[in-house]
């Protein structure tokens, strides 16, 4: 028999809660035989959601009731220590007692955050937690680091995210040598600010495949495997290439709209559009896990649907089967 | 008959000159008939690529001889100051001398901004120069700022920025009550990091047309008129979006290789890439403006071929013909 194993889901977290959030999950069993859940949140509205479920399917999820919601412009260390009863701690709860392997919210960003921290806890060797994205590019997968778990960061905090980005790219994307990368204003040695300019220092002498300074241009190429800035920095480019995307496709849906085109120049379009959809859609990146606490916690993008959440969750499963968190441990306390 | 107006141009600056530089430089004069031109560089290499122009544009086009080069990766400061005979400083000191009214490189971005501080002379009511891009978005033309004259900002500079933007917003782009904007890692109040919070205070009282904080996906989809952040910030987001959008070409002309397409479909799909490349292509906006600084200095990309040159000439005889310099230098003294 495969071993099982569970992952508690904050059914009330994000912007198409609890409808599409409890579709993706029901998609997850469906796809993954060894996948239990725990979706925590209001009983009443969420089992209308699970109606469609299969009799296995059904077996393997269980609805923890919870009556608080976490808001998603919530102060978030006020919205994780007071309401004790959210489904998003109550799902952060659940790592920290072992009852789930791992735990994913489509809710507030910074509450993930300091959950992840107060509730799951920080690793020692860790100071601040960073949250990841694997990106698609042209030439690969590249895992950015922070995008958003904190605002602004000390060089320490870079050397750490790269060391953590090193792990997550070797471990569970699978890159023999991941190449390191800085975020910066240039590539050159004298570019940088000083906090970028002293984390390349450490990061030199490292043992970590470091390449120096890639700039903007260089993210969408994927001329590193993992690169590094700070969560201020990060948010705002992720969300940048998300809405010039979206404004893309707009764009060519408008002129599809008004141009004479013969139907078979419109299946073409159709079709290279979703070409390049898939390629780039920065919003279905599927999880972002929070890296540098004591479990497996994975934020999905607040507009999550169905398709993106089971996404994540299968980021999170995949997290967990890989022995994220304890093979990030080891990378720092031998480092 | 008309006022005549001259602009320095850096025939030796950026990856393609002299050649697509002097080539924009007869467009430029085909094009605007008020337009004179003083050349500066190594004529031996420049009169050759000058000599398909009309007896009437060649009247227009001055050759001045400069025996040195500002190169691309060079210490800007140290470049601007050692090379007294580069082609760069002499278009500048162009400026100063009033025998231009206004200067145009495609070089070091760094030296063009120590240029414009230590040689044209920075405006006494500014604390650092910003360079500005006015971005197509799905909405309207954004302006951005800063592009990268800074590295890392204090909140009185990007207060400076928001002021000298709304200028250029108004009286250049012609927008009537421009919206100013801050970028930063959320909209509501309590995001943003130290500076960018600081200099939201002081926005907020200001007399300008402030509509707090923008996010990443504001800036394509147009949200504001003029977007302020830091140097860095404004250098990495810039480059990503032109990296963004080149991946996203070469993906589709990748895939029009390899598919069966019949023509017909080809030829929509063509057009189409080309109305998507006309509107978010941001490595030809076409001119950057080092603004703050007592005169016209105009940057244009490094990489840029003839039609970018033209552009960006043609932004920099707008930016003299509006009176962009005295504009700022007033709203700066009554503010």
């Amino acid at each position: 028999m495969t071993k099982k194993l569970t992952i508690a889901l904050d059914a009330m977290g994000g912007d198409n809660a609890p409808g599409e959030i409890c579709e993706g999950a029901l998609r997850a069993c469906e796809q993954f035989e060894d996948l239990e859940m725990i979706l925590t949140g209001d009983k009443e509205k969420i089992k209308p959601c699970l109606e469609r479920a299969s009799s296995d399917t059904a077996r393997r999820i269980r609805v923890m009731h919870t009556a608080e919601v976490v808001l998603m412009n919530e102060q978030p260390v006020t919205a994780i220590r007071k309401k004790r009863d959210s489904s998003m701690r109550t799902a952060m709860e659940m790592v920290r007692s072992g009852e789930a392997q791992g735990c994913l919210s489509a809710g507030n960003t910074g509450a993930i955050v300091a959950g992840g921290v107060l509730v799951v806890g920080r690793m020692p060797t860790i100071d601040r937690p960073a949250l990841g994205v694997p990106l698609p590019t042209i030439n690969r997968w590249t895992f950015l680091l922070d995008v958003g778990a904190s605002v602004r960061s000390k060089p320490v905090n870079l050397y750490q995210y790269a060391q953590m980005g090193s792990v997550y790219s070797k471990k569970i994307l699978g890159v023999a040598e991941p190449e390191i990368a800085l975020l910066s204003n240039g590539t050159e040695e004298i570019k940088g600010d000083e906090v970028v300019m002293e984390a390349r220092e450490m990061l030199l002498k490292s043992s970590l495949n470091f390449k120096g300074y890639v700039e903007g241009d260089d993210v969408p190429w994927g001329r590193a495997d993992v690169v590094v800035c700070d969560g201020f920095m990060g948010n705002v480019i992720l969300k940048f290439g998300e809405g010039l995307m979206q404004g893309a496709r707009s764009i060519v849906e408008e002129e599809m709209g008004h141009r004479f085109m013969p139907k078979v120049g419109m299946l073409f379009m159709i079709s290279m559009v979703k070409t390049l959809w898939a390629r780039f859609n920065y919003e279905k990146y599927g999880g972002t896990p929070l890296l540098g606490v004591e479990g497996t916690v994975v934020k999905a993008h607040g507009r999550s649907k169905a398709p993106a959440i089971l996404g994540a969750l299968s980021a999170a499963r995949n997290f967990i089967l890989k022995d994220g968190v304890e093979n990030i441990r080891q990378e720092l306390e031998t480092a």
